[in-house]
């Protein structure tokens, strides 16, 4: 009986799973849910690297604008200048990050060596470029971008505008302005304006690449983590080198807030990283949240409440399977569960955007709001008896990240055989 | 020939009155001015009680949604979780309302009871739920909720995302989920799912019922309203307990600032209540005002002041009766009057946004803006000669509520003569 | 060679020079770029004076609306109510401007003997109207205004909604509503109704003129600049009477901020004026700039970058000639380059928004973000040899302004072949 049950409830999960892009209509949603990897935009493809690019329009918070840059080793992302504050994760490989951004009359030039898992901050007016580190392994750099607050106009002009390319603002102007802007002659500028404009992610043989790369490794490796830390204090953070924010045999989860790393503070974005083998129902009433899959794969399921209004579009629960590289994107009052597969974990690295008084409120465990409310109340809102209320509200000590290896192995038994 | 003029003024005063929701189009202003009792929209109707709802659109300021609970004596209004900072005011009967939120880590659970004339503040993101006290008088409690700044979209959305019901948040996931996130078993879940949606508002029948009564009884009388007030200091305020800001013959007037009231502080709404026996022309430059009537009947008049663009579409003013449960919304600019009806008195309780420095700029008595230009300007302003100006401003003690018996006996008139 | 690759220059200089109103599409950016002083609207005429305006829609940073005030000697501008924070610039003639505001229950009276040069704000909610001074020469009292953050609707709704005329907002109400609010007579009433209004700008015969007149020139040349810049501090600053923050034989620069002027503060404004006699190429990546051209000629071209996403419209760069009156708007990002004609000069004032951290950021000079990029890198980006950009980036002591006699003398010399 139990057992039929399952299955019936897992039938009903898969019942409303959609490949593409699931929109909420009719419940006052209208952000693309889920985005995949297969349908992000193209902006740049050479043979040194590729960018894509993902628009998010969650209508109650703003507009978020993505880009998935890869890079291959050797490479170079050519500076632009940033017109909204960026958020970076660094998804595999080696890099230089270089920022640049005028305070106050003085300038502000920093670099960073990023890895796997680092996050950061550039702000707004900075200029932004990136050298992928010639690799042994041919393993790619891979960073991710966040533009928070593109708030200007559709998700096209978003896209159009998260950055400028420092070279066509230059070969923008008037030669004769530029000459005299500059002060130089006239065959200086003759030589910028009649060249052919590079691709964004140009190939970059150093002179001196052997030595450039073993500078590079030294650098690296001569200091500990624990050095490197201090140095890049407020500067970086990195989601596999912290200690978890909650960790146990079934994952860990990790929230990044402006008292990690001090560039987030401007910024009203908090990043995280969550790491599931398991489900974990959870929800955030007051902020959007945007996440990148970046391991393996899971179902989300997202619940739309209605409120009963008599004759009101009654908006469904939505459920996807998610993958590597797709993004999923939930207005911040919507309850939402994630899943893994097979035991296999699911790992996704998000964006939320910080409202006042941002605690999460969950669902499960001894923070649970459900905690807060007369149990005799409770029962009375679920329409059961108190003796049932009192089960689910009992205290646990693990919140976020429970067990359910069953349920990932009756799940399994399912995708076989529907496939 | 003075009492014809006065005929003249009175008849043009009704000229364009209306009964459903005025709109004023061209001047700059789309929100719909009046919203009457009879216009508001069901959300729920059982035999505990009820709530109907309106949605005003004020372009300039943001959208509120506005919702009139009504519920037996013994009933109770489920829990929900709000979306949006909600203002109540209670309109008639006793009541508990309980809320809580968590904040860093720690969660903050308050009841208070609440009677008549009672105004409060719930953040959002608090779980908020209510009790009606058992009376023996059979007197209903009804609660007006004010959700402010529910930014997101149209009033559609607005309204449907005021707040989720907690009951919709847990049934919404999918059983195989349930069970594993709660950790409890599948018989508990299959309890959950398969028992019908209750409605919003129940009947709340207590064990002690009687008791209970007792106790609440008990627990309001053994306090002196002094005492109240200060366990409640911070928390609730009453209308009909303050000493009002202006008060004589012919009404009174509350303004309740976040000075009044601390939880105000954060949800940049001021509220005040308003007694009137008479016409009080009144204007607010810098805020949008929502007011429910909740007592009497009377006039509003809205006058659009144009500006003399040459060949621009000039708004006409708009008059219209209101009566109890209306709701008018005037947007922040607009000069308006309200005024009562045969000597009875039209009370409303209202909200306004509040901007920057946000003192009222009164057109009569002694803090009127008149009185801070020069007279020989006024005079050619107004194109009248200067002896009409003085009469016009000089400096009366009674700004706000003025006598206007002739005024309100001869609309009676009118009235008589119309019907 | 050199000599007909500036004529090439210069011809595609004009090749998109536009008349009217220009308007970017395609490239996020639909703010008309341009609007000439023959294309405002007006708004009033008459013997005394007029206004005209202008509109501006920076989708990225929200509306201002303009108004060009123009009073003859011995004129009055009727006492309005300002529904926006007021920047204001007094571009020719001597006049009195009169605020009042009330805050907490008290009112600020305030004037202020106003000259060209000027620049002050009036803050939203104030009571605002101006005097022109006596004059012996006939010159003209000439206020351009600025509101800002009309933040409410459509540009023909920020026209309407800019200010009410005090005139209308009492006018506006029944005659009845009027008796009783101001306790006054039907023959008081009778006399304000029945006239009738006046237009926006009248003529203002003191009935002492002459004894007016010289007060005013007394207390204007009692003090010394010094003593009245010292009363005036943090009401007003005049731009010709600062030192300029960049000067040398080539023109000035000012910009004004809340250090200079304290009322800046709350309305988020900067104003600056620069007084141009050469090329000026300059961009300014985080706030939209709003610049009237006060006197000279020149020519303005904008850039708009493209960021090379595959398939997406390129915007083009466009030039426009502009002239004595002529308002450009040009959106935050996009980079842009000032230039008289003739060797005249070219002078403006202008507006931004302020964003946080709003440094400039020049493309040439010690201070340009060039510098701030590795010069290898740079030679990639623009993909010219190194020594081009070394060329391109050595440090110069004058980034803003600079000398191009030869560029002016070729731009003359193509006008009068063009002419």
């Amino acid at each position: 009986m139990a057992r039929k049950l399952v299955a019936a409830a897992v039938a009903a999960f898969f019942l409303l799973a959609v490949s593409g892009a699931a929109e909420l209509r009719g419940g006052g949603v209208s952000a693309p849910l889920l985005v995949t990897k297969e349908s992000r935009r193209a902006v740049v493809s050479t043979d040194a690297g590729s960018i894509t690019s993902v628009d998010v329009n969650d209508e109650s918070r703003g507009r978020y604008h993505l880009e998935f840059i890869t890079m291959e080793p050797s490479s170079l992302f050519l500076p632009v200048l940033l017109h909204a504050d960026m958020l970076f994760y660094v998804h595999s490989g080696n890099g230089r990050v270089h920022t640049s951004v005028r305070e106050d009359e003085k300038e502000r030039v920093e670099h960073m060596d990023v890895e796997r898992g680092d996050v950061s901050v550039v702000e707004k007016g900075s200029v932004f470029y990136v050298q992928s580190r010639p690799s042994l392994t041919e393993e790619s750099l891979q960073i991710h971008l966040l533009f928070n607050h593109v708030d200007e106009g559709n998700s096209e002009k978003a896209s159009n505008e998260a950055y400028s390319i420092i070279g066509d603002l230059i070969r923008g102007f008037a030669a004769k302005i530029l000459q005299k802007g500059f002060g130089v002659s006239e065959e200086t500028i003759e030589a910028i304006k009649r060249v052919e404009k590079p691709p964004l992610i140009i190939p970059f043989l150093h002179n001196n690449e052997m030595m450039e790369t073993h500078t590079w490794i030294r650098r690296i490796t001569s200091d500990t983590h624990d050095e490197l830390a201090k140095k890049n204090k407020n500067k970086k953070f990195n989601f596999f080198k912290a200690k978890p924010d909650v960790e146990n045999c079934n994952g860990w989860s990790t929230v990044l807030t402006h008292k990690d790393l001090k560039a987030l503070e401007s910024s009203h974005i908090e990043a995280f990283m969550v790491n599931l083998s398991k489900a974990r129902p959870h929800w955030n009433p007051s902020a959007s949240e945007i996440a990148i899959v970046i391991h393996g794969q899971g179902m989300v399921q997202v619940v739309c409440p209605n409120q009963a209004p008599i004759d009101m579009y009654q908006c469904k629960e939505i459920n996807f399977r998610v993958k590597e590289g797709d993004v999923v994107a939930v207005p911040g009052h919507l309850p939402m569960s994630h899943m893994s597969y097979n035991n296999g974990s699911l790992v996704f690295v998000g964006f939320s955007g910080i409202a006042r008084k941002n605690s999460p409120q969950w669902l499960v465990g001894k923070n649970s709001v459900l905690q807060t409310i007369d149990k005799e109340i409770l029962a009375l809102a679920l329409n059961v008896p108190k003796s049932i209320v009192k089960d689910l509200v009992r205290s646990r000590s693990e919140p976020m990240i429970l067990d359910c290896t069953s349920c990932a192995e009756k799940l399994d038994d399912k995708m076989e055989e529907e496939a």
